[in-house]
């Protein structure tokens, strides 16, 4: 259903697939639909850790990643609605765009979240995480390393 | 062909689709095979800056979006390899595991680039950015803004 000023695309995303992606492992969290926080920075207020559990074939691929260390984890957020252009969030004032909000409803469901690494078992293939948004069970797609160099925007300072 | 220490999956992950991606744009750039710079950085060293043309039809998506705001844009960078569990990189020293490094030879090749907008084309959906290494044609898969409550690691300063 949509809310006031919303607007669709004339198809759905998940029916243009253009390319494919596999999951490599899953998130496992404390959270499912209805507790999850709204974000990344609630979520860390609320001192819940969690983890990432790996497709134990893909463990080797955690080599050179260190406690402390800060990753970007990529995962999968699929609700079924990928075709919202013009949205009216609940918690914010006024409809935006789908690319201006960071909604789990967009025609690539693909969330972002940037964590820190608090243990590794690389046998298992599992990282410990400070913190994340994502439901229990949500599929991982990626995990990159987060640098200063690239990921914060030029220029940028921390308010003092 | 794999260098000294390289190790890889059992299987071509391209091959074990579990969900679809779809393109929603283009980036245009001056790189190409050999001439791209080797990441985001050397990019915005070159002043050389870039565009993002959606697919007309996501063009609303960009409502709420603004000159010189920071996003996060995630592109595909297959080049066919995505079976690599640890690398052997020209210009790095010894060997790491996949999830350690930011090379586009991953099980899932999404790429991630905190850029800048300096324009914006509502009606062609076009974006001016900052500065990108992806080569010119490169599919887009989403736009995010950066926001430095969830994007900025806890603690994190920059060196003074």
């Amino acid at each position: 259903m949509r809310r006031e000023g919303e607007i669709a695309l004339p198809f759905d995303p998940a029916t243009r697939a253009e390319a494919g992606i596999t999951f490599v492992g899953r998130i496992r969290s404390p959270w499912g639909k209805g507790t999850a926080p709204k974000n990344l920075r609630l979520a860390r207020e609320t001192g819940q850790g969690a983890r990432v559990e790996l497709d134990p074939v893909y463990a080797p691929a955690l080599t050179g990643l260190r406690v402390g260390q800060a990753i970007q984890l990529l995962y999968w957020v699929d609700r079924g609605e990928r075709d919202l252009l013009i949205q009216n969030p609940h918690h914010d004032r006024g409809i935006k765009g789908t690319f201006a909000l960071r909604s789990p409803v967009r025609p690539n469901p693909i969330a972002l979240g940037t964590v820190v690494i608090t243990s590794i078992d690389m046998e298992a293939g599992v990282l410990g995480i400070d913190a994340t948004d994502a439901w229990d069970g949500t599929p991982v797609l990626d995990i990159k390393p987060w640098f200063d160099s690239v990921d914060v925007p030029p220029g940028w300072h921390p308010e003092r």
